[in-house]
């Protein structure tokens, strides 16, 4: 079946941006590749701010020939600009429809409130984190509060230039704590 | 000089503990040791509410006879039980006056008012984390917002049993990104 893979950068303190959406504290070091990542995927989801930030960030075109972007939002147009799809179902719904479909992996985005909704709804199959060695004090969150407690097993650590870390985790049924 | 260092096992989205304090989520896996630490260490400080779970765990004794016990609090009386003494002057003087003393590196266990309290005053000068692989949904954050904004260095990165993630960071006073 296709994993929900949610793949984010965050501060050491918790946080994929800064209040304002800002994401100037993240970096990628020059050993560290999302290649292998991208080659998994091919759908990307995210909410209203994480697409205005990308859309900036990106320069007015968010999707690429491979990857299909599916933006979350009650407020955007359905012409919004970026080459994307805006999406105004529960994301539960939307995603066993997407799951049924031929595909790859689908990488979930951010931002937090979407993030949230996805773990309420138990959604998200692996976390992707990679973790700069800045505090910077407040922000988005990564996993913004409230939802059920959700185990998960460590399938990958390693260290980057600059003090990166890079964290996979795959959700995991049961503790594993034996 | 002796070290502040806020060392503290986490939750996946950053809590040291649950709303009511709890830390049964937490785990030391087999593999695991906070020896080395612990010879390094010979104060322990943290906030009132650390100091009453801590209290709860270690069945009412929390110093031990290589490890001075301080706890910040303007509620407890100076006869608190466990062998601790109250503090009731700011961080950042108290910091002063021990860092004077002959003696080893300080342990600042927690909470997150405390921390926060030490993190706008630039005191702590390494961080382990001890990251579980569970995302517990909402509790008591590690690095509660705000401060300014800190950088870190990257100096330990280790995967342990149970998925485990032990990461350990010193105080970069600038940026190191080259």
């Amino acid at each position: 079946m296709r994993k929900v893979v949610y793949g984010v950068g965050i501060s050491l303190d918790g946080y994929i941006a800064r209040p304002d959406g800002a994401v100037d504290f993240l970096f990628m070091p020059k050993d560290y590749s999302m290649g292998a990542f991208f080659k998994r995927i091919d759908v990307a989801v995210m909410g209203r701010k994480t697409y205005e930030v990308g859309m900036k960030l990106a320069g007015g075109k968010i999707s690429s020939p491979g990857m299909a972007c599916y933006v979350f939002s009650q407020v955007l147009g359905d012409d919004a600009p970026g080459g994307v799809t805006v999406v105004r179902e529960a994301p539960k719904s939307f995603l066993a429809k997407l799951r049924k479909k031929a595909g790859k992996d689908i990488w979930l985005m951010g931002g937090g409130l979407l993030t949230r909704a996805f773990l309420q709804d138990d959604l998200v199959d692996e976390i992707y984190l990679g973790i700069v060695p800045t505090l910077i004090g407040q922000g988005i969150p990564a996993f913004p509060a409230s939802f059920p407690q959700r185990e998960f097993a460590l399938v990958e650590n390693k260290s980057f230039s600059k003090g990166l870390a890079s964290l996979r985790y795959e959700r995991a049924p049961k503790r594993k704590r034996k």
